[in-house]
């Protein structure tokens, strides 16, 4: 670790691995089925290790990342986020290939989906369960009702259920909110499954997945399959969320010390929102774009909250101290952030180095060879 | 266009060969170095155009950027930001190469820095004129004295002079304290530089480089070289700032219509922070993730301002609409986004394709594999 030079993702492999086993657990002793979002590593290898604790189906956010963990022998794939039409080939391809399930919300996509298509693919209606991002409301039952309908009467597509992403968890003050917030949500699924199941469409499932409520509920709910994400890595919006502890946070950035500045207790590092992203946990009195950590022979040291990230601009940061930090710290020396939000860290860095000194790659490296126009 | 699968980066090379036009013949009218900061568009082929009007020289925000441009023949680079003890091979090995400059603003990063070095290398004094981001405050006449005493002293570094970034100008809310804030950044400069001439280090260099005050002063002041960077593309801060119009800004992101929500009159867009980046404007009612304009025939329709993304996650992009405007849009579509910061934008999505059909390249394929350590 010595010879770190630029801004580092850095990965404990064990914390990781650790977190991953856990989620393992909870899915299987509920026996739901755990179908776990990919866009937080990106990473064929750290896929491998859910394969090894016997995960045989994931989720993505795109069709490219789709086709990455194909290629590497994923055969259960749903893209979680509303089909594009204007990629339909890359999605016809793959539906020959592996199992694929798409998500859609209109009778719009669903026809052109079902047109392109000359394989059956599973679709799953998505739902807003009140985060409001996209999907059709929980009780716009009529909307719900003409989709199902809809997918019935197509050739090429097999309605798999029904799926939400309950994020307003992310918004909880507590604790106890988040419990709330996704039981609720669940309870509104369940009344769709219902009412479908009463309109003759039965045997639908029921899929929902926010790290929050998956994490802390001790009981997942009556639902058929959960697809978190970021619970392998967590980050500082976990934490303070109250989701996870900072000792459970598995990647940091490792970023040089380049200047410093004594008389407001500020230190320089090179990292900056092309390496942290830009996201920022509002507290009280500031703006926090990250915690800090610093690299020990065991581990990580934790510095207490005091000590944080203030400001980011293109490659440089500024980092609050305490005095007795900043005597402690050199131009120079390597200091650790513990990112606000690890997916999108992960998604700028693109590759990770563990601990024990292995590069472990994702596939952020061919991102800019799919261009394709 | 009608191809256009995923997010994907548009230029329109003419409106940005204007803005580089327009800032080359005032530098050059006024007899002032023209030293552009290459971390807006990063690309060697857009470099070229620089030297097509007679710019030979460049600065960048790091080594990697730095190695990047030497490769290509630029002799003449200056790495705008603290120097990195932990590059000092790769700044031994462009030093020997070509005409480098580097920042310092520490006596112990300095020594270390001289040590390291077995040629000689430019230095400029980074002197903090009111940003408070990093740099030797203005009026410490005594931290930039010994400073300098220390490069004397030096073997091998060759002080250049002082340079600043007045980033202050973008918290401006008007044109004319964006004036006032370049010139009393300027002011402050020729202090300093007076100064040091008084006590006997004559002959050096001032140099300045924000964006918003290089564009619209007049008068680039006493100034020995100026160092925008983002003017050749502008985006919506700036525009928001009133420093540039909608229609000077050169870059967009063409984003596909994934679904729309007809009560909130919002259109879901595929693209997100990790393509957009996340940064706001905030005005009084709404935080800005950007601005929508549609590509037509000849260029780009810029819808009025009611029209905005509003919110952004991993890859989602929510995009408020008047119902004139969402009605004229459909699934599918293309709509492309305004960035608020377009030299984050540009270093997400690391290819440009140009109205004209043409892909320009720029130096982000090669980050990944830049990871050493």
């Amino acid at each position: 670790m010595q010879k770190l030079r630029r801004p580092t993702l850095l990965l404990d492999e064990n914390k990781a691995r650790k977190n991953l086993k856990r989620m393992v657990k909870k899915a299987k002793d509920q026996s739901v089925r755990f179908r776990p979002h990919f866009k937080t590593h990106q990473s064929t290898e750290i896929g491998q290790w859910f394969r090894d604790m016997g995960v045989d189906c994931a989720t993505v956010s795109s069709v490219s990342m789709a086709n990455y963990f194909a290629g590497e022998g994923w055969k259960d794939i749903t893209i979680a986020f509303p089909i594009n039409l204007r990629e339909m080939d890359a999605v016809c391809e793959l539906a020959r290939e592996i199992n694929l399930g798409v998500l859609v919300e209109s009778i719009y996509s669903t026809n052109i989906l079902d047109s392109a298509l000359n394989t059956k693919v599973n679709v799953w209606i998505k739902v807003d369960t009140g985060l409001h991002r996209t999907g059709l409301y929980w009780n716009d039952r009529n909307g719900i009702l003409n989709l199902v309908r809809n997918i019935y009467k197509s050739k090429n597509l097999k309605l798999a259920g029904i799926l939400t992403h309950a994020g307003q968890t992310y918004g909880a003050k507590t604790t106890e909110e988040i419990i709330a917030l996704y039981s609720r949500s669940n309870v509104r699924m369940l009344d769709v499954r219902n009412y479908l199941d009463f309109k003759g469409y039965s045997g639908l499932d029921v899929s929902v997945g926010d790290t929050p409520g998956c994490w802390l509920c001790a009981d997942l709910g009556e639902v058929d399959e959960i697809r978190p994400g970021n619970f392998i890595f967590f980050d500082a919006m976990m934490e303070d969320l109250g989701v996870c502890r900072r000792e459970d946070i598995a990647v940091a950035v490792a970023c040089p010390v380049v200047a410093k500045h004594e008389d407001r207790l500020e230190v320089i590092i090179y990292g900056g929102g092309i390496h942290l992203f830009k996201q920022a946990i509002h507290t009280l009195s500031e703006d926090v774009y990250g915690y800090i950590s610093i690299l020990e022979t065991v581990g990580f040291r934790h510095l207490p909250k005091k000590n944080f990230v203030s400001a980011l601009s293109q490659e440089h940061g500024i980092v609050k101290l305490t005095r007795e930090e900043f005597n402690k710290i050199c131009i120079g020396d390597i200091i650790c952030v513990q990112p606000v939000h690890s997916c999108l860290a992960v998604d700028l860095l693109g590759d990770y180095l563990t601990l024990g000194g292995r590069i472990i790659h994702s596939m952020n490296s061919e991102r800019i060879k799919n261009l394709r126009w």
